[in-house]
């Protein structure tokens, strides 16, 4: 398959058309963004880590009974995947409150929340991506009660094996985020990426952070952090 | 009955303990802040007229079966009320979008919505009183399930019977915040108060705003808006 014109660039991805198919390509970029990219940074090997730990996680998840939008990854930097409307909502998972949220709510970060929490934010770069209640989203039509309904069984559904397969690879999964589309069936699909990126991840007897508050925080040892996520998923899931 | 002991002071009201009862005196001042007190301002007269239209309106929900905290109306600032645990959440209820949350949303100042929206801020001046959703209540326990039911049922019911005192008075209800309290059984009253520092009230005809955005953006006549809304509701309800 041939890759044609360019659809859209964001942040960290570009996503491409691929000729002769409905499916489109993402390349994984080398830059490295912060606080609605008013921080903005890049390592090289950045685009191939977060390239490659997503295929591996969605894959895990398929095997996990949790669809993606994934299809196959074409190389390093490059994943196939079926083309999705993207509902515009950040989908939240929490199980230990940290970073703006602990803030916001007047909790010191590292409380470990009595259960998961979900949260919804509205995908808009020039609003800052606003927090949302299930009310104000539904009243703004940015999507249905049904809608809500799956994203959230989803969100839990994917917390749950994300959170024993880090545990595993020895992180505790602080949070994450993900984004869901909807294919032209309009089956729900997990899309975008599971990385450093979007995860909170502590290794479970240091508590150091492994995830991009190294790079929000100037901790240091960014790409270090990233790599060493990759080499322990890939232990855990048997490859290399 | 005596005014006893000041209990607390905040930043428009000042509550105090009445000897020889279990209820408490509670005197509106004239002073008004806004952005949480970073905008401070006052006018002689402002507390009388909070005090009188919380009073009256405090009276006119009790005949449409919604439960308040007042008991008794003492003198020109001063209501008697019953003494209750305050519940931490602000809950706001929308008509039309309008200030912040028309920003935040990026939707214009008047959008009407299809439908009312209740939305609860977590009381605490230290954090900017946050915009949570239910769950971050329940995970962090402000409130339980059945609560923000019951503050949702009558947040509703009230807006349904001043929306109507509202409109009679000449002015589109646009949103207003309330605060409720529980009772020494465990019931859940409209406690604080009802004014035009806590509710958008714009003209149905000229849609000129009769409200607290008079002093928020600097529009002038802040005195004379907050005595129009006084005078036009004294009419409807047959006071003076």
């Amino acid at each position: 398959m041939q890759q044609g014109r360019k659809l859209y660039e964001g942040k960290a991805k570009i996503v491409y058309e691929l000729t002769g198919s409905s499916d489109i390509l993402v390349e994984y970029k080398d830059s490295l963004t912060a606080f609605n990219a008013q921080k903005k940074g890049s390592f090289a090997g950045k685009g191939r880590i977060n390239c490659q730990l997503t295929s591996w996680v969605f894959e895990h998840l398929e095997k996990n009974s949790i669809k993606t939008h994934l299809v196959s990854q074409q190389d390093d930097h490059h994943l196939v995947v079926r083309k999705v409307d993207i509902i515009p909502l950040e989908v939240v998972v929490r199980n230990i409150l940290a970073g703006s949220t602990a803030k916001k709510l007047g909790i010191e970060e590292g409380f470990q929340l009595p259960h998961t929490l979900v949260e919804f934010y509205y995908k808009d770069d020039a609003l800052g991506d606003p927090f949302v209640s299930d009310e104000q989203i539904l009243v703004m039509g940015w999507a249905d009660q049904a809608t809500l309904n799956v994203l959230k069984q989803k969100a839990l559904q994917i917390n749950t094996a994300l959170q024993k397969l880090m545990l595993d690879a020895g992180f505790s999964l602080v949070d994450f985020k993900v984004e869901f589309g909807k294919d032209s069936r309009g089956e729900i699909l997990l899309a975008d990426e599971i990385s450093p990126d979007c995860c909170r991840l502590w290794d479970i007897k240091t508590k150091e952070k492994f995830d991009k508050d190294r790079f929000r925080r100037d901790l240091g040892n960014v790409e270090e952090a990233y790599l060493e996520v990759l080499n322990r998923v890939a232990k855990v899931l048997g490859k290399k």
